[in-house]
Formats: C-alpha cells, structure tokens, sequence
C-alpha cells in the first residue's frame, strides 16, 4: 500500500513523508515545488519506498495520472497555502483556490480510484477568534475564522465532512497545534516563519536575538508528533470522529528563553537578549496568545502519545540542526 | 448614481431590481443567465434607467468591463449558487468559483473603480446547524455551516470581512431568511425551489397540492421587504455593523395553509389536502425547523420596517401572479 502525501516538500509534508519512510510505507510524495537541501541525504536509505511526483492539486490531470501511476490506499492531503496578510490582500483568489478547490480536487480524485481513507491537514487557525477567547479548545467549540487562511481551512473541513457524507468517502480532519522543528523554510508557500525557526536561523549564524518583552503563550508541538499522529489516524481501522485536534496536550514552560539556551549551548557564537522596546526585536511571532488545544478525543481513539515534549524536541531539533546544516541557509538576512 | 446588482436576473435580484428602479435609481444588471418571460414588461417603464449587461462573475474582463461601461458607485453582489445535494454531489468546484471566487472578482473589481459600498447577499443558511439548534438567531450566534451552500455563503462573508479591513473598502453583509415571492424560478442555479412557488405553481394550473402533515418552521419574509432592506443598507451613509440579519422579524401562524386558501381564492380550480402518509405528499420543504433570524440590529441601524407581513405579502404576491400568467409555465410537471 502507498501513501500519498500532498504538499509532500512542505514543513509538514517532509516530516510526514519521513516518519512514513521510517516505518517502511511506501510513499508517494506531491509537491508544486522543491525539496529543499538536505532532503535528498535524509531520504537515501529509503530511496526506493519513495516516488517523488511535480504537480499542482489545481491540476487534475496531474492528480489523476499520480493516482493512475501509484497504487494509492490512504492520502494525506497537506498541500496549502499557509497564507499571511500581505498574501491575502494580494492575491486572495489563489488561496481559495489551493485551500478549497485543491481539496475538492483530491478527494474526488481519491474517490475514483478508490482510496480507503484520506486525512486533511487543517489548522486550528480554523479556530480563528475562538483561539484567543476560550482558555482551551475543544472539536466542538465555535470556530469564528477571520483571516483568509483561517476561512479557508475551517471551510476546506467542512466540505470535507459534507463530501465525506455525499460521496461516501473516509476523510478525517485535523486541526494542528503550532507546529516546530525540522523542514521549516520559506517554501513559498508559507508566510508565517515560526519563532523557533527564526531563532534557529540566527543560531546557526552565530548572530544575535533580541527577542519581545514576552512570550507568546501557543501550543506548540513539535514535527515529529505531528507526524506520529497523523499516521496513527491515517492507519487506525475505524475512527469514532471526523475532526480531531493534533498537538502535544502539554504546555511548554517558557520554550522561548529554553530553546535559546538550548541553540546556545550547541551554537556558541549565538547571542540573545530581551529587547529593551518592543519595536527593537528581531524574533516576531506569527500571532496573539492562544487557548490551548484538548486532545482528549485523539488521545481516547488511537494510539498516539507525545514523544516529543519540550525538552525532547529541543534535544531532536538541535540534532537535525547540525546533520542539515545547510537548511537554514538565506532564510534570514 | 448607478447601482450594479449581480445575480440582477436571479430571484433576489430582481426584486432589488426593480425596487432601484421604483426609487429612481440607474441600474446595472448583470447576469450570466437570461431575464424571465414577463420582466421586460415589468422594467418597462423605466427602461431608460436601467442597463442589462451579460456575463459571470467569474470572468475578470467581464466584470471590469461593466465598471467601465458604467458610473457605479454601489454593488449589490447577489450573483450566487444556491445548491442543493444533488448539485453539491455534482459539481463542488463550481459552488466554490462562482460563490467564492466570483465573491473576490466583484470586490476586487469594486475596488479598483472606487465602489463605495458593496453589499454582499448572504444567507441565514450561513449559520448551519446554528439554525437547528437554537430558538433565535442573532448575528453574534456562532456558525456551524454543513452542506457546500452553506460553507460557501458563510465563508464568502468571512472573506468580505477580512478584504474589508485589507483594503478598506465599505463591504456590508447580510444573512436573508426564507424569501418567497414574485420572480422566482429555475435559473439553473437555484436548486431549493421554495414551498410557496410550489403551491403557486399547481394553483395557476389548477392542479391538487398535497401537504405535509405539519409545516416547517421558517423565517419567511417578503421579497419586496427583502429589497426594501438591501437598498436601506445600500443608501444609508454610515452603518455600525458589517453583518445584518434581513428578515421580517415576526413569525407567521401557519403559512402555508394561509397561502394554499389565498391561492384558492383567486384560482378555483386550486385543490389542496393534508397528505395521509407523508410520502404522498407533492409539496415539499428545503430544510427543517428553523429558529428566527433577530433583525434588531437591521431596525436600529436603518429606517427598515417590514411592509409586507404574511397577509400583505399574498396579497401583492397573487396580484403580481396574475399581472405575470407566465412566470410559473413549465416550472411543475
């Protein structure tokens, strides 16, 4: 059985790919553009499990002549535009058109060629305002999107689950904390850099981070959990639900000021400090303080635990750091 | 001033239509489908102040070259898909285009030529399962959209939203109840033909409406209410909100028997009985029991007040059927 993953060269698409490849599936990996450096080296040993496949999921042909090439059982669909303001005031035409007919495109794709179940990768941006109100989310709590991104992932889910229901097709949705670690880069597609990779980057350089007055509380998780996640839902026999939200479960204690200390330890010449006015920073983060999210449901229906809580991460990360030096390259000047 | 209605040919537009033109105003009616037999007669008299030009929202060309063409400075963007399952099942992609994109086209477009407002049609399907759940509706009350309509029309007002404060432009937005009335009809792209246009097309064909055993709970409002609505949100210089409920705002004891007896009135031949068994029933409804759709917000704001409460609203509805004999041939077989 192969698994294709959507948006295979992307932040979570590699991890995804990677963590398949490890557990000896064969994976067919989509992707409009490039893997990045350092991708090729850490798939070598599973060079012949993995198909690499160039294409859009606005394209149809190009869909279906994956699924005519590859025997394909399950789909994680990953492949979106990770939207920030700038993009949505210029171009929203495109967002809508990745977000939402791309979806639309691959399960009706999935569906003709008989896939058994496909997992959309959503966000719990789907939360929009609900994030910042409500002290913890859970599937069930109002979503209020207000960004074309969060439009776009709460409405690609609900013509999820209405497809679902109207093809008699197996999709599950989910909602991703914050995601860390290894593969985030300026894919073109994704607009908001995370904080630790911004920090990361400077790390490596051996420049210095002036980071804000205070952190901002998200719910981070790191890549490699995401990954274990969404493949105990691709596998698990049946599911109880058709949304499920993905992080750790665990709050982090002050991870800013720990993975400074951490690249710190591995990157001597890195230097950070707490900026003196607020304007002076050079560490920004992508968002407001957020609710965390429960993940009681996909703790109760499948396997998965976090491997990864902070201290793991961190440990996991700096380790992928130094084996792919060069993934960092130009990402920030 | 002119005022550009999208959707100018559709149900709801036709009403807005041809209340512009009944306050003077010029009017630009654009429509990628054909006007029914019967509206030319009805515009006739104020022919010289209104422009039909053809074309979809989702050509970009198309739509700038009707701002160009004319001296617009307000948009009522109507122009939507209102899907049933059938279609839904079909065609998801178009649903999207047409009620998404197209949505960006108009305001994108809008902007460009320095519209000063746009107000975008919605609909109570907006609030989803929200409907279902709760006795009334206020615009705060969270959204839990369902079927592609519903997503798409909750989605397109989020989108308003957001491009709002992007591009600062003046974009209002309104959720409709269940709208019955003159003009409506198949346009190919109405699938849920509403209870009333059933029972007024047996009546003028002298045939026998069989009813469901209890009537479904709706927020039912007039068309020409609804118009006089858009345009009060179209014509008012400042608004506070960015969302409005259009509704009557009162609940109609027991509708469709008090139509199936105005209708019998006026056509004699007209027969209707409770069905035994509710699969003999040949009338039927779109949805189920709904809460009401609170237009508190709609009355503060504007100098709306409803015109048309059940007994006005037949009254010019069975005029408006016998000035148009032939707006319901071929509609029921």
């Amino acid at each position: 059985m192969a698994v294709l993953v959507t948006g295979g060269a992307g932040f979570v698409g590699l991890n995804v790919v990677q963590s398949l490849l490890e557990r000896e599936h064969d994976v067919v990996l989509f992707d409009a553009g490039k893997l990045p450096p350092g991708a090729g080296r850490a798939f070598e040993a599973h060079r012949s499990k993995l198909s690499i496949e160039a294409g859009s999921v606005l394209v149809g042909e190009s869909v279906d002549a994956v699924f005519r090439r590859h025997a394909i059982q399950r789909v994680i669909h990953a492949a979106a535009i990770t939207s920030g303001p700038g993009r949505e005031a210029k171009d929203p035409s495109s967002i809508v058109e990745v977000n939402l007919r791309g979806t639309i495109n691959i399960l009706d794709t999935a569906r003709k060629h008989n896939v058994q179940r496909i997992v959309y990768i959503g966000s719990g941006a789907a939360y929009g305002e609900s994030l910042y109100r409500l002290p913890r989310l859970y599937e069930e709590t109002a979503a209020v999107p207000t960004s074309l991104y969060s439009i776009t992932k709460h409405a690609a889910e609900r013509m999820c689950m209405r497809l679902r229901d109207l093809w008699n097709i197996d999709v599950v949705c989910v909602r991703l904390g914050t995601v860390i670690g290894p593969w985030e880069r300026d894919t073109g597609v994704r607009d908001n850099f995370g904080t630790h990779s911004q920090l990361a980057s400077l790390a490596v350089t051996g420049k210095t981070a002036i980071l804000t007055d205070r952190e901002i509380q998200r719910d981070w998780v790191y890549a490699r959990d995401v990954a274990d996640a969404l493949i105990a839902l691709t596998e698990a026999s049946t599911l109880r639900h058709t949304l499920y939200n993905v992080t750790c479960g665990v709050k982090w204690e002050d991870p800013i000021v720990a993975w400074c200390k951490a690249l710190k330890a591995h990157y001597p010449a890195f230097q950070y400090r707490t900026a003196a006015h607020t304007h002076e920073a050079n560490i920004w983060y992508t968002d407001r303080d957020r609710g965390l999210m429960d993940i009681g449901r996909l703790m109760q229906d499948t396997r998965f635990r976090s491997r990864y809580l902070m201290d793991e991460a961190y440990a996991d990360y700096l380790e992928w750091m130094q084996r792919t030096p060069e993934c960092f390259d130009g990402l920030m000047s």
